[in-house]
């Protein structure tokens, strides 16, 4: 049994303090929607996270899926565990009514879903990337595609894969091969996918793969890649799953980590051909990508955070119980009270917390049709948090010193997990270019301007609050300079072609925790005026304090470093031979 | 077969530029010992790894040693692989002549161990861990332990092994509980030790467990651990190993990485007491397990070094394969070309380059026997290079894309094997406590000040330089600031307890990097000195000055962050009570 415990406090703090979630249903028009029936869900998603899928997570890791004669065989409780999924009705939440959806806000079902990531990141998966095909054909499907394959994905009866990479296709989708024939009213698709996660199951009676592949005669390069829905069984007049189509999952990768989740190669119409749909028009299938993407990578931001925070729960517990000091007189204590040991809870703490906030904070954008805020804070969300985690799961390793090297330990599980979360739906380059690129440079700086602009107003009135955050609110203050430093160095610096993508990562782990701490400022600021106003959790709440005080004094002042590599260019990144090398 | 070379030209260059290598043995008297000879020792030690070691290391992670009814056997090919070793003469490079050794200086036997560690780190553990056993003999055992057990430790006849470790003690030996009762001209020793690298294999005849125990009314806590030498095998009245002692490996643990290397449960005195000798004095065994440490502190270090430089060469290897871009026209090239990619590899470089020289320099002081700059300098060689290699071997998967993740791709290897090494040895906690305390507020900061010094003066003449190094001579500057201010608010924060140990870890990486960036301040110069006398190597010589500038324009500026979070004290580190985390 795990001790896995969803931060309830923490997760409506947020809803309602910096996302003020109210007031986000009221304007959206879902009146019957609002912070107590949240808290209602996210208690009820707590449970089946501990109770369900947190005990299944080690499971997972020890017992891989297994590929036989039937295709893949999950491992041994997920299954089950898919069925109490759907019977508790998580999968529909967000999704729309006109399928069988719930409707509920896009900032609430991704409160929910940092319940499933952190309890089993390896099953969450699932339904992450099934979250994306939905998203692909509610855009972008005709109308007999929704009906074919919309209900079913949305109900979760039918689960969806995402089928991009190739072997010499990974960040270049320009290089994609996959064929897509016209044939009749489809399409015959042949061609290999790699890195498939959840390519092949047991799970559901279909599985619905979105593929990219290129159709006869398309333009070269990315203009030429079309969409198309391949499922697992063709369908009968009744819509049920029938005839097996020509699309196969031919092995499994042995991976550093996320061991329950099976990561396929695909092929495709290895025997005449697998039968595909197009998804809206033909060589539009980047853009159509995108639509998947967009929304997994803001969910693969939170797998970073839920990674971070069961690491987190899981070095805190053994900081308490783990008895390694004694004091003069022979009585012993816990390592809670080594001060580095404290630095490093802390490290966790506030980052989680930092995390969250950014991740409900983008995804509540979402909900408010704030469109170029969303693009804006998606690389940031999946670039910064990601790369965060690497830390703060190595951070959980060292808590438990020679013991977290140990697999049983469990530590080591997290760090192994988290280590593909830079890396896939986007490397963390690309995050870092994307940011840089389409989302600053392209329109000149301005909807980074005017996030700086809301953070200024904010310091502001951070500063004014004095006493125990005269350091932390400089330091904010500092950060912000340095994002409004980086920022016009990156606007200057138009003419080095080489400018933008060396400086990039540093660029945007500067924003990240810019973001972070201005975000835990602003927790601050809230709490404070709950501890004001006499609010009756005085114990979170003022614990809160001191984790925002933490995160600017300690976390954020790294904005500077990474200012200082942002304006030293390209100069020494670009200047060796490759031979040199 | 392993594509891992050793670095020979960048060694070479640190040994004649930084360390003076024949000045250092001129000066200690070894005349026949000179630069030309260690560029020949280098060469054959790169064949042994590249040829035998290296090709062995997937091997050992693949397939762990087990423990069978004769005890732990190694992984096939590890037995061979020794007796390679053995008969290469590389057991005896650096000890005593007295005892068969060839009185090497340290500095070449710590660049020789950094082509082992590169190779096959699981494999070199073994070696390092008789190390440590015989310098601890060495200093401290009498005449008949050194004419019994030494000889054979230098041939590596037989290899040593360091049982300091119990489930209730680690970090803190003073709860040490294993027993020690004399019994004629021997001692009892029954108790459990954990976490044994290397406790047992076949590789040879015997080996010598140096045993922390406690005897029958000692003093509490650290001041009543002494030391024992446990043999596996007792010694016939010729010193052959003869019968069996009551010293057992019970179990091995199931590890994050380093599966080539056993880690032994080793049992004592299950069938009535495993017989042992005692080292030195009754009482005094923690000075004398300090010999044995400082010297694998600094071997661990090294290991950091040499983990990065094995994930370096792998990654770079596959950016200069892995075609991806795309021209407008068509073409393709490799991903070495993308700023970020070349972002990446500069780290890796620069930051091996950086790692060598810090332990290549610390290991020469031990040559000149300038004590207080090695008591200074070795913690900052375990603490920075081990964290420092956390990152550098993440870069390594992460420049592989989503084929780092793969197992057999081989990056991840040096990923988890690089996880335990900022834990075994003592934690990176461990290391910076002991920076800031025994380091420097023991000795009112003396020692660091007078690095600081050193450095001020090498800084000033690399600010003369000017030209391509202006940025990274004022960077250099700034970095030194940094560090002074960092001494000086330490010695000035006596008064709060927890200042120096909540600040410690971030104190330890300032003085890590600006170490770093001063050497390579300091090889650039003797670079660009070299390159105006017109040397040959040119090409090898204009890249260091470019690695140079490159660590100390993105890398070194890390201090900033560094202080900043040494500066803001421990007030949010230590707020919170226990029950609020």
């Amino acid at each position: 049994m795990s001790d896995y415990k969803h931060p309830l406090k923490d997760a409506e703090f947020i809803l309602n303090e910096l996302v003020q979630f109210d007031q986000l249903c009221a304007d959206a028009g879902i009146d019957d929607v609002n912070s107590e029936l949240a808290s209602v869900i996210l208690t009820e998603a707590g449970k089946l996270g501990s109770g369900v899928l947190a005990p299944l997570n080690v499971v997972g890791d020890l017992n891989h899926p297994t590929l036989g004669e039937n295709g893949v065989q999950q491992t041994e409780g997920f299954s089950e565990a898919y069925r109490e999924y759907l019977e508790g009705g998580w999968a529909t939440l967000t999704a729309d009514e006109a399928y069988g959806g719930q409707n509920l806000p896009n900032v609430l079902g991704t409160a929910v879903n940092e319940v499933w990531q952190s309890a089993n990141i390896s099953f969450a998966l699932c339904p992450l990337l099934s979250q994306g095909a939905i998203e692909s054909i509610s855009h972008h499907g005709s109308d007999s595609l929704k009906e074919n394959f919309l209900t079913k994905l949305v109900s979760g009866e039918w689960t969806g894969t995402m089928n991009l990479t190739e072997s010499d296709a990974g960040t270049d989708l320009a290089a994609v091969k996959t064929k897509a024939v016209p044939n009749g009213d489809h399409y015959l698709i042949t061609g290999q996918k790699i890195f498939i996660t959840w390519g092949d199951h047991q799970m559901t009676d279909n599985i619905v793969h979105l593929v990219l592949a290129r159709l006869p005669g398309a333009p070269a390069g990315v203009k030429g890649i079309s969409l198309f829905i391949v499922p697992k069984f063709l369908l009968d007049e009744n819509g049920n799953p029938a005839e097996r189509n020509d699309a196969y999952a031919v092995s499994l990768e042995h991976k550093l980590g996320i061991h329950g989740s099976p990561t396929c190669v695909m092929s495709f119409g290895d025997n005449g051909g697998a039968i595909g749909y197009l998804v809206g028009e033909e060589n539009n299938g980047l853009a159509y990508m995108f639509t998947m993407m967009n929304h997994a990578r803001q969910g693969v931001g939170l797998q970073g955070l839920a990674v971070s925070e069961a690491a987190y729960q899981h070095a805190l517990q053994y900081a308490k119980d783990r008895i390694q000091g004694s004091n003069r007189d022979g009585s012993r204590y816990p390592i809670i009270r080594f001060p580095d040991v404290r630095r490093m809870l802390m490290q966790m703490k506030s980052g989680t917390e930092a995390m969250r906030a950014l991740c409900l904070v983008a995804a509540a954008e979402a909900d408010r049709g704030n469109q170029s805020r969303v693009d804006l804070l998606t690389p940031i969300v999946k670039g910064w948090v990601t790369e965060f985690a690497q830390e703060l799961t190595s951070l959980g390793v060292q808590v438990h010193g020679g013991m977290g090297f140990i697999e049983e330990t469990g530590a080591a599980q997290f760090y192994r997990d988290a280590r593909i979360l830079t890396i896939y739906e986007g490397t963390t380059g690309i995050q870092a270019l994307d940011l840089v690129g389409r989302k600053t440079l392209v329109n000149g700086g301005e909807s980074l301007g005017a996030l700086l602009d809301e953070m200024s107003a904010d310091i502001t009135r951070f500063e004014a609050l004095g006493g125990q955050f005269t350091l932390a609110a400089q330091q904010c203050r500092t950060s912000l300079d340095n994002g409004i430093a980086a920022r016009q160095w990156l606007l200057d610096s138009k003419e080095d072609k080489s400018a933008a993508g060396s400086s990039s990562v540093n660029f945007m782990m500067l924003f990240g925790y810019l973001c972070g701490g201005w975000l835990m400022a602003k927790s601050a600021m809230q709490a404070q005026a709950q501890l004001d106003a006499g609010a009756s959790d005085s114990e979170f709440l003022q614990s809160k304090l001191v984790t925002a005080q933490f995160f600017c004094e300690h976390m954020m002042t790294r904005t500077q470093s990474c200012l200082a590599s942002v304006v030293a260019g390209s100069d020494s990144i670009m200047a060796l031979d490759e031979e040199q090398f």
